[in-house]
């Protein structure tokens, strides 16, 4: 699905307006100072990024209304206007056969990385890393932050037909488009939606009884279904332990390790379908007490990165 | 197995009798200050819980004749009567139909609480999680302390037959009715009592070589034998790698991950049959350097009987 | 393959010259201090060890002729001549039918020990656990620090036909007669020749995807081949994560855990193969700060020694 020279299009997205914790917002920044262009670089890829372009700008667009909540939405004009823009993002780079790496930021990005791929691949199936389904509406939302909605509203589930998303999202993934692994930390809302509309999880319980290996073969399986199929990978740091990347947000105990992480992305690398790919959640806390967290935090984003873009141990 | 409601009696034991070090006698009061009895009422559970029991009670019996040790055997009268308290207290909740949750305190209380389930139950089966097998006999005992001795009594094995303990405690376990899962530092003695009793061992080799998830299904099948069978779990905490549970006595390293451990208790769960439950050896060190570690430990304690009760992440 | 009674041969080399660092020749003299002989006769073995002779004779032998670099190895004539002496002590002790435990030191010891069994057992086979494959050749390592050319010269890849190694070092092993386990740090170079010469590799990907378990089966079906094959085993403990063993050198995260480690050990004494052992690269800090680190790796060094030598958990 990619172009010659395969390009990756790296996206950065300082974005915390789809949940209330500052320092989310500062990940993209660390990424891209940690080396990750030129190490996509020595990758093999062609790299598309503007060291010039202030990545806030997209992120603070001008809400001329306010932006009171609606209904329980938190900051819906922003999440929606910063979405907007994003899926044009993602879709412009998905359609030249680019590879966009968006580095988040808080998960509410997901509604307009995965509906830019969409727009290019109605067809092209999700993964979703995380230890959270994300996947409220804005009536089970128990906070109204929208990172924690992104799924419901891809799906168009009941209640997600409302304004302002409305005037530009249409719903765009079927449930068997979409596998989650890594959940541990679900809503009893959630968890019904997740029932009720039939998805397939594999949730820590299942990682350790199949194994990451096996876990990985089943879910593929799933969405891709032995067919070549496009794959949009979105990734939540906050699937893995938090012994692991410390600096991220809440932490839930009994995450992926290391190698999972790592491995999920080799597996992905290695169907030679990825055609979008967030790293998201990256949060970096600023006190100075957790700087040694927040550099091994930036060190798994970029080596996820590079392993979903085919680095190998081998 | 259980009546309706479902009904969990909590059954604090804090007693560290069985034992030379202190602390093991606080864990029971923290799993109740963290919350337990909510957190299982929350799960649909009916629980019996009286807060205003002072549980030392139960733990600090009379001793008209002292407790001078009996051949190697440190503190038998106190270990006796306390056992044969808990073993009518646990004995009347699944006569009830109702499922007691122990909250020890040290190990020799699995005396007590086997005993009871027993006493309702002749053919439950018991899981036995731990980095100890607990199997020693008042002669092969190194320490004397009885913590180390309950499967033994529970077996009847040679030189178990011993006051004060013969005088209420019949023999009520065959070989056949025990696994352990997690053994990684059994005395010598033990090896051969485990082989010649033809015990089945799940040792963290065979975690390792098969996974939790076929290390449960073999256990389970060991012990059901693919039918339905009342189970009691005996779970000590200090079966998790310290890492994990820093906060246990003497600690050993290379056990189960948080995710086995709550694998295990989940896998139970799954199979409908759990009668009896005991959180074994939450040790609390009070001193304040190692706050954070004993946090850590009783929020352990406490997801692992949930999880036992049903808990899941979907 | 052994003699009876059976007899470890323990061979300290607190040898650095194979790379830069400094501390990696303290870690034989902490293996002892910890106890190693005692514990290998508590397990049943005879121990040959001298603790009057000095071992830093052996690994500091006169160079008339000074020591420049040749070509880009650095140390060339000091790393030939200590495993001239190392290959006829480890040699020595294999005839006898005794069991080399060698003690590192730098992991360039490995030319020394595999081609002292290769001189009694030509068919044996290597199992190379390590971080690191150890196969650069002296035109293509970066540094020139000749740790990381062992295997190169003992398969006699193209360009270690060189002085002053070729003076006594002839190509002992076939591509075939070795298997790698832990590998992540692999050099583009060392990719090449790995490849060119069809080695089988087990990197932290594949005990991910199949599990320590089914690796070791593979790994030991690869090298044996259903045969009895005496067994060589090279363990260089940076294979284990820099958690389980912080001690050394420069860390590579994702390794091996403490009970994946143990169980490759555990694996290798079940096969009843084992003819030589090397423990590599035990590194020991000397700064106050890392003494916790540092006990904890020397901990696992000996354990790890003791696995291999028979001590199971049950
Ligand atoms: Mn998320
Ligand atoms: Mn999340
Ligand atoms: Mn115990
Ligand atoms: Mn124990
Ligand atoms: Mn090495
Ligand atoms: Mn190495």
């Amino acid at each position: 699905y990619l172009s010659e020279p395969h390009t990756a299009a790296i996206i950065p997205c300082p974005f915390n307006g789809g949940q209330g914790r500052k320092g989310v917002e500062l990940g993209p920044n660390r990424l891209i100072q940690a080396g990750l262009p030129s190490q996509l670089t020595s990758l093999g890829w062609s790299v598309s990024y503007d060291p010039s372009e202030d990545p806030r700008e997209a992120v603070a667009p001008p809400l001329p209304e306010g932006d009171a909540p609606i209904g329980r939405m938190k900051n819906p004009r922003l999440v929606s206007e910063v979405n907007r823009k994003l899926m044009g993002r993602v879709g412009d780079a998905v359609g030249k056969g680019w590879l966009p790496v968006t580095l988040g930021g808080d998960h509410s990005l997901g509604m307009g990385t995965v509906a830019g791929t969409k727009s290019v691949h109605p067809d092209a199936a999700l993964i979703w890393v995380d230890a959270h389904a994300d996947i409220n509406t804005p009536e089970t939302t128990p906070s109204g932050n929208l990172h924690g909605l992104p799924v419901s509203f891809l799906l168009g589930l009941s209640g997600t037909d409302v304004a302002p998303f409305n005037s530009w999202m249409k719903p765009c993934l079927r449930p068997t488009d979409i596998v989650y692994i890594g959940l541990r930390d679900v809503d009893e809302g959630e968890k019904r939606l997740l029932r009720e509309n039939g998805i397939r999880c594999f949730t820590m319980h299942e990682v350790d009884k199949y194994g990451i290996g096996r876990v990985m073969e089943m879910a593929l399986d799933h969405v891709m279904g032995g067919r070549e199929m496009p794959l949009h990978l979105s990734f939540d740091v906050d699937a893995l332990d938090p012994t692991v990347a410390p600096s991220t947000g809440t932490p839930v105990r009994g995450g992926l390790t290391f190698r999972e992480g790592h491995y999920i992305t080799e597996a992905v690398a290695e169907t030679g379908c990825l055609v979008a790919l967030d790293i998201m959640r990256q949060e970096v806390n600023p006190s100075l007490k957790d700087s040694m967290s927040a550099d091994e935090t930036v060190a798994v984003g970029c080596s996820l990165a590079r392993a979903a873009l085919g680095e190998t141990l081998l």
